[in-house]
């Protein structure tokens, strides 16, 4: 089926109204990963709120970065990253979708988050930053660095990994953690939610050999 | 059911072998977006490899980010951003996993990876680089800067859209572009390719308003 397609200029984008293009232009990067971060600020009171701009920097050191918008929700996070230099992040489940959104209303500062949508806290044993109980992969970062991207001052905080808890069979040999058995949510454009199913796996790509989809193999093995 | 965790600290990290907690890192952030950057070099060479690095950086103007490594097979197409300051991104769906998983294997520099994976291309009609004909979503973008991280050398480059390329059905009143519905794929780890399928859209979120999934309401509405 041939679909016909639109066609946005710059002056067409530009010409749009503030929300609708804050969802449009969100939705067009593709996929996100659904978080929760977690913090706490200087008198120990614990802020729990949804990102879904975290992005691989580096594995050896393992490197997160995040963007973040001081402006909006999540300004009280980024304080508290200033303040203790460390955050959690932590994985968005099926069960809790709704909790999570919630997380993006603007509470006043003194609100803890996790009491007012009902999620749970739970001790990071190497850093001062609260977990979510809840989520399925849980992370403990220290900042290396947060750098102000002078395009249009967002910052991205760069967090080093010093703590990973997943569920036990969850990894396999290769080092591959399956999110997808983990129940980790997807996120499309700023309020949409999405489960996963796992069509392709590949081995590394080289230029005179043809990948194989191990998916397909396991199908097979199955039948 | 409960489910033993596993907890890796930061020195159990570290002592992982470097294929290993390359996978393993890779699949700690969460679902990732699935681009295949078009580029071209000096000579109209062009070139095409998968990113799951794009990243939302602001609505007004529309920024996109994605965090790139020069010693890897992605140096072609750095460095063709870096000649041209311009760049495309194509989403990939699930009739092309295959193809696009292909282009990340290190082919020669003179060799054109449409050719080589079987992918079409397309002129963009406002820059100097090729979409990819198969992708239901083709993005234009004009490079405004490019930010080397100082933690480990990567480079963040930073793209505005000039022209965005979707199907005419896929975008609502909210300005949301359903990606789900164009067949976007969402990556995990380093080789495993997913479908999606919504299990919540909710409103902005206020602090004292209950959310209501909007996809529990049109359940209700078609029985």
């Amino acid at each position: 089926m041939l679909t016909k397609n639109l066609q946005f200029s710059a002056s067409d984008i530009e010409k749009l109204s503030q929300r609708y293009r804050a969802e449009f232009i969100n939705s067009l990067s593709g996929f996100k990963s659904a978080n929760l971060v977690g913090t706490r600020d200087k008198q120990n009171n614990n802020n729990v709120c949804i990102v879904s701009s975290v992005v691989h920097v580096g594995a050896h050191p393992p490197l997160l970065g995040m963007i973040m918008r001081p402006h909006t929700v999540q300004r009280d996070t980024l304080e508290n990253i200033k303040t203790t230099s460390v955050y959690t992040l932590n994985s968005v489940t099926s069960k809790f979708t709704q909790q999570a959104h919630q997380t993006s209303a603007r509470y006043p500062h003194s609100v803890s988050e996790f009491e007012k949508v009902g999620l749970h806290m739970e001790d990071s044993t190497v850093i001062n930053a609260p977990y979510v109980a809840e989520s399925s992969i849980k992370l403990s970062l220290e900042v290396q660095d947060i750098v102000v991207l002078p395009v249009n001052q967002t910052e991205l905080v760069i967090g080093q990994i010093v703590e990973a808890i997943l569920p036990e069979n969850s990894i396999d040999k290769t080092g591959y953690v399956d999110i997808e058995a983990c129940d980790n949510m997807a996120i499309s454009g700023l309020v949409s939610y999405h489960a996963t199913q796992r069509i392709a796996r590949y081995g590394y790509a080289k230029p005179n050999e043809e990948l194989i989809n191990i998916c397909d193999e396991i199908t097979r093995e199955n039948k």
